[in-house]
């Protein structure tokens, strides 16, 4: 749990990252007046550390034909059967957040369908993992806010 | 609401990004055996179109001190205010995620902080906006899954 | 309160309605062995009474382009409020059925809305009419049932 | 998902026969001046496509001695049973409408009933069904709006 | 459910009754102006009418020990077990009124109890009855209304 | 709150009355071998006690016209506000019981009424007396049991 | 049930431990004015009594590590297995109060842990004991008062 | 939040203070074979450093005429009321914890009492805290574990 000491260059490299992932290593040593070798070294280090752990792009879902987002809860019939049940969401892509929760539910998804019909679908394989007790959902509306950068940066500038 | 018109050397490419977006065009353009041009010429395109509309790290955020989760329903004295609301919402950097949804509650969010002190913070400022009625918090023990790539293979391989 | 009597000739004519409103009373005569002027009394006499009240179409409202419905519960802040809040409502044509409830909601509603997009214009307008102090959504993911016919049939064999 | 498209003529015909699925072709023909023929043709085309499903009667349920609606949500055992469960709902003629629904529900039903003891027979034989694993029921005071015409003339003017 | 027709006189007499179930019969002729004999013939044909069913005393339970009341809603398993479960309630003798309710709860039961610890009993001996699934316990802090006499006198004084 | 001491011959006047409060004093001083006098001070003195409070009639509300039977649930906006809204309850007759209750509800109501219309208009009065926030009702399918005597019975062979 | 009579002399001598366990019992006599050897007495009367049932200490439970509360609801498949739950809770050292309540739950918990991690498993533990159905968990995001003392003083300063 | 590091001489002493707070230091010192100066010059370190706060009498609430307890959850009207309402609370000496809550509630209390009427009391008490909202409580069948030395242990044994 012990935090991992980056300095003010790694935030910066890390700052310039966070907008841009395919911004070109001699961009950023320009910037920063180091050599492109050290930025190298450093996100090196930084991925190696684990705090780094990968890039993914942000696409536009809408446009890919899937709008229709839900948060899904889920009641286990034993908490005993929690990692088992995770292992079986996996399977289902059209998860992609779970958490293991506190309060009402046990474990709490977000999925991403086409639409109401597959958002049933999708729902229905969750239902019917063995261990699932029961499921409650909740549609969104509007996806008003997805975005990790405001922290990042807040999260850096604040170290 | 019409679906953008991806070709297969689209998916290919779009496959290959989501692993890894740092990925030289050149390595994708010899896997494909096509021109790196093309690739260039494609990614532009998708991006232009929106389909792409960035990229972004995954961090450990756990090895950044910012161990706890939480999802934090927000009832609103009247759904007139749900835009104002949502700009407020938008000046808070730990919270990442906001949904206007159907159900319980009017907004949903997903926040991110550093402790349990943290979280109590960010909760009363949620609390302190102007319209707000009541929120009600829903702490994650484990966040044990957060992976948009499946989905993304998934879209491709289908389309 | 006092129910109209209704002998099984118009039972028997109800009974053919029901399944075709727009079947020649000629076609019920011969069928019944009456004649048709006997048929054109008894209908009338039947809609003078307020038993039939009219006729209407039914639609696959997903081959119209309006394939969400969902259903709304809302609490008031005064149920004095309640005509006053009911005369706003008749004035949404998507909400096709509000009824003053027991339990937790004041009103509840069904409609019938394009999309997801539609329908949170459609809860938001609910959500904005004086006297409204919150509403809570319930989604369909598949209309099942919607048939009124077999109700009837019961009701005219059982009388 | 495509939609039918229906023009002008198709619209105003629809919306002449919503108001009173009785009126005579050769009226609608009048009114809008074509053949009775045409207004024919149009029609059997709307009911071939399935946009048009039938007619049925507006009976006041009150006279006919039926005053008592309820809305009865139903929990599964397991949502696999969905299927199997709508099928037995669906042979108890009270029950008028049926969806399957996100949130607290798996099945969420409409009845009719005569009075408070015959409601009562009538939950407990939804509560009987194999796989049904509760109920929860929600009165009606008083049903206040009822009408899917207002919705059809919006569509057919919105076309 | 035909109502038993009462003229004003059985209201006059009722009405006396109602105050008081031990005032003499000779009391109620003198007032009303009738014979003893009458006042006499005219209870025992509301008592054979089953409108009168009996008499019972009002005690202070708190003089007599018995301070702690509570509403207990009854989950059931199933509603087939309902007539089971309440020919055990009523083997209860703390169990004072039990209703088969709609809503969240089967059957909604008020006990009275010594104490704390024997409510606990009481409790527990419903929730171990064959049948009964989970039980909900609303404690009352104090019975600010129990009278039935005022609705009498409405209902003598309306008809 | 000490306990009135109560002795034998008390309790076997009670249980004797409990089942008719009608039954003549010489009967019961027949039936414990006692003089009409003792019975008479005896009594006299419960009642002076405050243990006997009255008498009350048992009608079958059915047959009066009254078969309809709920629970309201109140939700005060000021539990400063209890005994202000409690004198209003107070003034409607067909609340026959209410408590202040924790849990949920800050009071909690029952009521009996004509029919679905009468138990409306008698919910709408509680939910405009001035304090009261929101209701809640649960209706009552069957009243199974409703009998102090078993209770009574049980005290009086407890003690 | 019996209350034990403390005299004024207890009353002084309780109201000085409280606010010390370690104060000498010289120094106590010294401020009542009595000897020694009474304040030894008339404390191991109370001991004898069960009145005092031993000292504990407070410690700061955030600097030994211990800075997660959470409060845990058990909800039982049957209260029959009350008791055998109780003994496997009271296994969990983590598990500082259980109580038996009315509503929501059967048991409710108070649990203190070094970090969601390990909150995590101790509710899990909770979960996977038999007879345990299902939990809820409320997380403290700040112990604001956890005082007896004044509660204490109230007690001896009422009597 | 750096932790105090105790040695195991300090984790012996505790032990042994735990289960006794007025045990003499000459026996504490006897046991661990150190001097009774040690033991003080110990207790005294861990006193300052704040992991000591005091100590505390156990006593038997329900021989003192105590017997109630009962949880009550607190609803704020904002939750910039929070400091302000503690404080309140604060002043009821019957309140013996409270904690800011995730979830349903704001703050969540513990209070004892000595029966129903004097928790009806509190409960009003709380209720009319400015600020205040609305209360829940939930009642207290039997306090089946209270016991913090099986933690504490815990804690020694653990470091």
């Amino acid at each position: 749990m012990a935090k991992f000491k980056l300095d003010d260059i790694d935030h910066q490299i890390l700052d310039m990252l966070i907008d841009n992932t395919r911004v070109p290593f001699t961009d950023i040593a320009k910037k920063l007046v180091i050599s492109a070798g050290t930025v190298h070294v450093r996100v090196k280090k930084m991925e190696e550390a684990g705090i780094i752990q990968g890039s993914s792009l942000t696409l536009d879902y809408k446009k890919l034909g899937y709008s229709f987002i839900a948060y899904v809860g889920i009641f286990l019939q034993n908490t005993s059967q929690t990692k088992f049940v995770l292992e079986r969401i996996n399977e289902i892509p059209f998860v992609t957040v779970a958490h293991i929760t506190t309060g009402k539910f046990n474990i709490f998804c977000k999925i991403r369908a086409r639409n109401t019909d597959h958002a049933k679908d999708v729902i229905f394989k969750l239902d019917d993992i063995d261990g699932v007790y029961r499921t409650e959902t909740m549609i969104s509306l509007e996806e008003s806010i997805n975005d990790k950068k405001r922290l990042m940066h807040t999260i850096f500038n604040d170290m």
